[in-house]
């Protein structure tokens, strides 16, 4: 029987890049895989002060924005990314009442924030045109951002978070891979300083790459997981755009397990208008098929 | 909010097509995404009575069988489709003795089920060549099919099934997709035929396409299903070079629900060796995403 590691690329690729020409979007993970969208048009770009920002038109994935030629997200399915990040771990929190959201400036986890009876949800984005191109090309920003619970802040998320301790029952790290500037967050010491933002049984998740084909960044983020927080667990759901099309995040506290506490009522009203999000997902997305268990350290 | 069903294109693609081009094989769904494999050579191709078989040596995917320019399976990722179309239900039946694989050429199904105390494993596959060519490129396949238990015909599934009434604990449906000549694999009289094949207390296992780009292909599917057995269970992989990388399932039974029997001890040892199987999956794999879940009827 041939085992799935018998191939000779087994290392993670340094970093795709993406192309736009004959009216498709490429996406490349350099000598292994390609994933291509149908473009109508460019709509818009623009180099900031920290990245590329683009966004096409596209007849079957709507709108897309791409910063550095990689996929943020997609009008399609970025339901997907965001209710998980979102409503899962505030469905595990009896009574959540602030948020921090560090990146993330396309504004999509807010937008599912706001579902809950939350009181405060911070937005600490680095770079304000991801949120200003996001507000000119996604429908959901500007009412998002017009809610009185909501605050925008841009600023480096980790001195930001550094500076609050003990202020938040959930702490989302929306960020990009861990190549470039985001690299710091999927590091140790920002981690140990999210966990000290928490209130007492609070908890962070925070996106963590996809097992399929990134196994090794996932050893080496778990393993600076697991030196900042007592429970750490990963979990999963299908993403089409997100290369190999499984991605994962990390559930992790100090004093709360995954499965202590679910607020099934109110997951009950948040799916009625969800598209990915569904109670029985609460429990079965933390079940890891065996090749990724011992990525991620199980 | 965007609704992920706001966008043009929602019909399913009438069918999609491949070519290897520039050291690149692609996979369309046109007008809607893309995706390619990086190639080193074309190992073989062969236009059988049925179909176009043709095997790619790849970098990152190892050997890569296609049929009519479809990717079928890679060894790299062909572990998903098998173990889970094979030991969720092997691991729901008892006492399993015998084995109906209806399609499967490629040997995967058969290798699988033998990992189970099962005395014997028919495949009936209509295109003998696929058989033979996954035998001279696929090292799992010659040992699997010595294996005394095993019994390979080369005939029209349909006949096949209808000739042998109560004769099976298990049958598999790992047919291509419901396009040509496996179209009859995907409705109603096919399913009846298959469940008048069952034991008592048997059940049918079949592929079922992608819910996340093809949802009105499952709302058939589902519905012929539905005309045919009493419990029509779905449920979910990530496969990451099918459409999509979100793969579905059916477990379908008139007389055993897929969790009132599970063999703990069985997927243990099994899991001990599997690559995607995980006794956490038996029950998980049933979650279905809100979004997926008007198209399978739930």
């Amino acid at each position: 029987m041939t085992s799935p590691t018998d191939h000779p690329v087994t290392d993670d690729s340094p970093g795709s890049f993406g192309v736009h020409q004959g009216g498709w979007f490429w996406e490349e993970s350099p000598n292994r895989a390609r994933f291509g969208m149908k473009v109508n048009s460019k709509l818009h770009e623009e180099s900031s002060e920290y990245q590329k920002i683009t966004v096409y038109d596209t007849p079957f994935f709507g709108k897309v924005m791409t910063i550095d030629d990689l996929i943020m997200l997609t009008e399609r399915d970025e339901f997907v990314y965001h209710e998980m990040l979102v409503h899962l771990p505030l469905l595990s929190l009896p009574d959540p009442k602030s948020v921090l959201i560090i990146g993330g400036g396309d504004c999509g986890c807010i937008r599912e924030a706001l579902r809950h009876p939350v009181d405060h949800v911070v937005q600490c984005e680095l770079d304000e045109r991801v949120t200003r191109v996001s507000e000119d090309f996604f429908d959901w920003v500007k009412p998002t951002i017009a809610d009185p619970r909501v605050e925008l802040v841009f600023d480096d998320g980790v001195r930001y978070v550094d500076e609050r301790p003990g202020q938040f029952d959930l702490v989302i790290v929306d960020s990009t891979d861990p190549i470039g500037p985001a690299v710091g967050l999927f590091r140790a010491p920002f981690y140990q300083q999210v966990a000290r933002s928490l209130k007492p049984g609070g908890v962070m998740v925070a996106q963590t790459d996809s097992p399929h084909w990134h196994s090794s960044t996932i050893t080496t983020i778990y393993s600076e997981l697991r030196q900042s927080y007592r429970h750490v667990h990963p979990y999963l759901g299908a993403i089409p755009t997100y290369p190999s099309g499984l991605w994962s995040w990390c559930y992790a506290s100090n004093d709360r397990a995954p499965h202590e506490f679910f607020d099934v009522e109110r997951a009950r009203v948040i799916a009625e208008t969800s598209h990915y999000y569904h109670p029985d997902l609460q429990r079965a997305a933390f079940a890891i098929p065996s090749f990724a268990r011992q990525a991620f350290g199980l």
